[in-house]
């Protein structure tokens, strides 16, 4: 009895927590094989495979050494099923789980993975295969899945963003002079990891973050000029958090065609929307400005919260737990209380998820004095804890694959 | 008797470290009065000062939690005093420095911060006063400072630069495709801080960085396009380490003149190559290319190396302690061993450092393996320790100028 493990999609800082998990449920439930699969699917395809070695596993803290470890330590893809069910890749993934005598196939990833786990259910229902379940695992910084609470991944992200708010704010503040310190923050389309950054200014005197902008606002350049103008009879500085999914109501910023190289899935690459509304804001108001692009330390940063990594672990545990018995589901996050902070566990399936995108509700952006409140909330039991990083020789250091695979 | 500290220039991780060193030193040394100038020099000039209270330094933990919390927490400026010593302003900056009755002042700052201890001191000289002294301790990430064996707060950005580095290597591993990513590193005109990429290649097996261009080489954009074909031979993602102060050969990327708002001591703005460079080799290799550009949380960073902090204490300890009967000096670090690390302190007369700058010596840049050997000798000691962070609710917290100043 063997199981099988993949990454997909882009980083978090706790993918590899819901790895972990997934190892630990193979060892409690006794997998004979506990299987490894490189870059996503693509693995699986090209029989690019590793056996998780449980000695060493144990012996090299596999466990707690995962759960630090920032970024898919499986590598990843952005490879799209065909639509087709009967395109020969199928029958080629399907006799490669045979060989490996796969029971369960775990794919953690997100909204564009769970696409890869409906279609393989598709192919099990239409060839009538019961030999094996494929299900999924939810992640993402963008917090943008359907069906959850939230999504892992986010609230280390969140956890990230704001602490570097604040370490971006304390160098803002040296000089008594004015002066506009955008910071651009990822999410994709949903403007949920940037709408956290009120997270920065909770219990402070003074606003660490003074404006932000999200993908789910219309404005124009003058609203956003005059928002700017307003903010600075207050206060010297601004930080100005801009989500990358961002755009002003007329267009007047869109960026020229870029080559995308994200061909998969065909998302647009969107990024340098901070640096735009800097340069704008510079040329009107001419006042010193300056655009910090977190870039993508945000989602595979060290620095990780505890409560997401514990739920991240619990998810890819339960993925493999429930996959056991049943085909085509993903496990999820339901928020059972906020006061103390509880969440229980469900599962859903995988349609529900795929190809879909949450954004911030509507009535959270009534207004923001709403968002704030709401965003607190919902996100700051999310950044509790954090998880002790190991180095070496004074600098950051990580588990590798060979300390515990083969 | 009384003494005054300020802080000036590019703030550092560890600046404030120094600042906890004086303080120290001036209760040791039963100082009545220990006096912080806001906004480094412009405070003294604008009377824009605070006074320490010693019981709640003691009660909030100042000297432990300052050496957390990077970024000058006394403000800065970029004030360039006049060449002119009949200048008004030295009057009533030593008008200011006796109704406060300051018998030490000390100003901790780089290179420009040591032209203004310079010139306090020509005025202390020319007009032969008697009852104060002023003198310097040192500080910059980027390690330029002539006369001593490396700056405080150098050690702690190669720290956060070499473990974001590791970041980004993880975060470009993921996909099986070729691709580049730039990292551009701050440093001004001088390579050190991107040299030290070398030590996240330490005891890997494989490279984390690949490439580094420094301001200190020669290189056409033809030379680079090559170097890089090469090393895409031996691995398909590739990590660039760009100092910002890196040109090529010809110039073909250089910056239009951009508004510089350093107006203080005439710096260019220098950031923006990274990313040129990225356009350049994405349009000749036709590859994925992308820059992270590193930006002010490198020299903010809550990463702090303990070594780095230590030394930064003690220099600032040394500054009142020798600033109390010696005027026109600076504390400086010299390194006595390297196995075991080991460093003395000594002083300097700031003329040794001002307005000038420490490049990396000529014999280094023989080749990479030179450079590395020497980096990895050089910086490795500088990294050493953490200090352990401060959370609230989740999120990066640090101690304010009023849990210690009134």
């Amino acid at each position: 009895m063997n199981c099988l493990v993949g990454q997909s999609g882009g980083p978090t800082a706790v993918i590899n927590s819901s790895l972990a998990g997934v190892i630990q449920a193979g060892i409690d439930l006794n997998y004979d094989g506990i299987f490894l699969s490189l870059n996503g699917i693509e693995g699986i395809i090209n029989k690019n495979i590793k056996k998780v070695d449980k000695d060493l596993f144990e012996k090299n803290f596999g466990k707690d050494r995962l759960k630090k470890r920032p970024s898919s330590i499986l590598g990843s893809c952005r490879y799209k099923l065909p639509e087709d069910l009967d395109d020969e890749v199928y029958g080629k993934i399907f006799e490669n789980f045979k060989t490996y005598k796969i029971d369960t196939f775990v794919y953690i990833g997100g909204n564009d993975s769970m696409d890869t786990v409906m279609k393989l259910n598709a192919y099990i229902e239409k060839n009538k295969i019961d030999w094996i379940n494929v299900v999924g695992c939810p992640k993402t910084i963008d917090n943008d899945l359907c069906e959850m609470d939230h999504s892992p991944g986010f609230g280390s992200a969140a956890k990230f963003v704001n602490s570097v708010l604040r370490q971006v704010r304390l160098d803002c503040d040296i000089y008594p002079i004015k002066s506009i310190t955008f910071v651009e923050i990822m999410g994709r389309n949903a403007g949920w990891l940037t709408a956290t950054s009120y997270l920065s200014n909770y219990k402070r005197d003074k606003d660490v973050v003074n404006l932000l902008y999200l993908p789910e606002d219309e404005k124009s350049l003058d609203q956003i000029k005059e928002e700017i103008k307003e903010k600075l009879k207050e206060d010297n500085n601004l930080v100005v958090a801009v989500s990358e999914g961002f755009m002003d109501k007329d267009s007047l910023l869109e960026n020229e065609k870029q080559k995308s190289f994200d061909k998969g899935f065909n998302h647009p690459i969107i990024a340098g929307i901070g640096q735009k509304i800097s340069d704008y804001i510079h040329k009107e108001l001419e006042i010193k400005t300056r655009c910090v692009e977190l870039n993508i330390v945000q989602r595979t940063s060290f620095l990780i919260s505890k409560t997401d990594s514990d739920e991240a672990f619990e998810l890819g545990y339960l993925a493999l737990k429930e996959g056991k018995v049943k085909t085509n589901i993903v496990p999820f996050l339901k928020r059972e209380e906020n006061n103390p902070y509880k969440v229980s566990y469900s599962t859903t399936n995988p349609a529900n998820i795929a190809n879909k995108e949450k954004k911030i509700p509507k009535e959270w952006l009534a207004n923001r004095k709403v968002l704030e409140e709401k965003m607190i909330e919902y996100a700051l039991p999310l950044v509790q804890g954090q998880i002790d990083q190991e180095y070496s020789d004074g600098i950051f250091d990580y588990i590798k694959l060979e300390d515990f695979a083969k």
